[in-house]
C-alpha cells in the first residue's frame, strides 16, 4: 500500500505532518489486520521542497547539493518516524526500512535492490514501512526515488496480490474535476483503456488533464501488466483504506490488466 | 568512529538523549574535517532497556517479542535521528544508514551486508551514520547487533586506516579504576599483550575487571589483527574526539597488532 504525501502531510506547508490523518490511517491498518503488508509513503511537505531547492532529482552537479541530499533524506526519515511511531502505538509491528540503504537507481530507475531483509521481515510477521527517498544513482550520483515507483517495483519483486494507492482525490477522472464539472470518476479501467486515455492526452498536448493522477498511474502500469491490480482510493476520507485493505466495495478506481494483454 | 551510548545518552535514564554532548561532538567532527569518515553510535538508554525487556538478543522465541523488535528498532532510529540532525546542523553531510536494512546476522554475527550504498556514499563525500540495531538473524529470527561489532566489521570491509572508540572512561585500565585505586591507564597495548590480559582475567574467573572495557575491546581484535589500529578515548571530555580524529596526541588507549603477529 502506498500512502500519498498529500494525505499524511499538510498541503502547501513545509515540514507539517498531518498527525490526525496518520493516526486515523494507523487505526484503519490495525482494524483491517491484513498480512503480509508493506506500506510505502510519499514525501509531501517534507521531502519535496528540500529536494526541489537543491535539484536532487536531476543528479549530482555541484558540491553544494551534498548538504541538500543529506537534508532531503533526513526530512523523509523525520516523516517516516512519525508514521512508524503511529503504527507502533496501534500495536502494529512496523519496522522502518530505509530505501536509500537498500536501493541504488540508474538514471532515476531502481537498479539494485537488496531484498533479503524485506522478505525476512514479511515472513516474520512485521509490516515494513518504506518511503520515497533521496537515493544514490549509479550514473547521476544521486536522484529521487518516488514512492510510486517504489511501490510498483516492490509489488512485482515480492509478487503482491494487490496494490492500494491512497491519495487525496477519489480516483482517476475522465477530466480534471477541479476545472471541468462534467468530469466523471472512472471506477474501473483496463490497461488498453488506460493507454487510450494516455494517447488522447498526449495528442491534445495537454498536461495531465486527469488532475495529476495519470502521472502516478503510469508508474503502476508495469505492476498491472504483471497481473497485480491496483486500486486508487481517497485516503483523506475515513474508512476507505480499511475497505480497500479488506477488499470491500469502495469508491475509487481499480486498474486491471484486462483480457487483451498477455 | 564509534560513539558509545554512554556518551550520547543520559546514563540510567530511559530515552534521554544527552543533546549537549551530541552537539559538542558534532562540532568536533566538523572542526576535524576528516574524510572519509563513518560514524557508528551505540544505544545507551534508547536501545538497551527495550531490547532487554523483550529479550531481543536471544532471538525469536514467541510472538510477543515482535512488537519488542519494532520498538527497539524505532528507539534506535529516534536516537540516530538526533545524532544526524546535530551533524547536519553543523553542515556535515551526514546520511543515516539503517543497519537492519543492510545487515542480516547469523547467530548474532554479521552474515550478510549490502555494502554498495555505503561505499558510494563515502565516494561522494557523505558521512554515513550507523548504529547498534535490532537486526534479522538467519538462524535466530532476530538479534541485537552491537555498535562495537559493527564498527570492527565495517573497518575491515572498507579497509579503514584507523578506528576511534569514544566511551565514557579514559581507556583500558590494568584494573577497574572505580574500585581499585592502584589501577593505571594503559596508553598503548599490542594484541599479544591484550591476549595476556584476557587470559589472566579468565583464569581469575573474574567478570571483566578492567571496568567493562575488555568486552568492548574483544570486538575490535579482528580489525586490529587485520592491521587497523584502534584508539579508545573519553568522548565525554571536550576535545578528545577532535584530537583522535586529527591523530593528535590524546589521553586514551591505542591498540595495535604488534610485531609478533602475521
Amino acid at each position: 500500500m502506498k500512502l500519498g504525501g498529500s494525505v499524511i502531510t499538510v498541503k502547501e506547508k513545509i515540514m507539517a505532518p498531518n498527525l490526525k490523518a496518520i493516526r486515523r490511517l494507523a487505526g484503519e491498518v490495525r482494524d483491517a489486520r491484513v498480512k503480509p503488508l508493506i506500506i510505502v509513503h510519499g514525501g509531501g511537505g517534507f521531502g519535496h521542497p528540500v529536494a526541489k531547492q537543491y535539484g536532487i532529482k536531476g543528479g549530482y552537479k555541484d558540491p553544494s547539493q551534498v548538504m541538500g541530499f543529506s537534508r532531503t533524506h533526513q526530512a523523509m526519515l523525520t516523516l517516516n518516524k512519525l508514521v512508524v511511531d503511529a503504527l507502533i502505538d496501534r500495536e502494529i509491528p512496523a519496522v522502518a526500512v530505509q530505501p536509500s540503504s537498500v536501493i541504488i537507481t540508474k538514471l532515476g530507475r531502481i537498479h539494485v535492490m537488496e531484498e533479503r531483509p524485506l522478505t525476512k521481515l514479511l515472513e516474520m510477521g512485521f509490516v515494513p514501512v518504506l518511503y520515497g527517498d533521496a537515493v544514490l544513482d549509479s550514473d547521476m550520483g544521486f536522484s529521487i526515488l518516488s514512492g510510486d515507483q517504489l511501490v510498483a517495483s516492490l509489488a512485482i519483486r515480492l509478487n503482491a496480490n494487490h496494490i492500494i494507492i491512497g491519495v487525496d482525490v477519489d480516483g482517476l477522472y475522465t477530466a480534471d474535476p477541479r476545472i471541468d464539472p462534467s468530469a466523471r470518476l472512472i471506477p474501473h479501467i483496463t490497461l488498453p483503456e488506460l493507454r487510450g486515455l494516455q494517447h488522447k492526452i498526449e495528442e491534445a498536448r495537454l498536461t495531465d488533464v486527469t488532475g495529476g493522477m495519470l502521472g502516478k498511474v503510469l508508474e503502476l502500469i508495469m505492476a498491472v501488466e504483471w497481473g497485480i491490480p491496483a486500486t486508487i482510493v481517497n485516503a483523506t476520507k475515513a474508512g476507505n483504506v480499511y475497505k480497500a485493505l479488506k477488499r470491500e466495495r469502495v469508491t475509487g478506481t481499480m486498474i486491471e490488466r484486462g483480457g487483451g494483454i498477455a
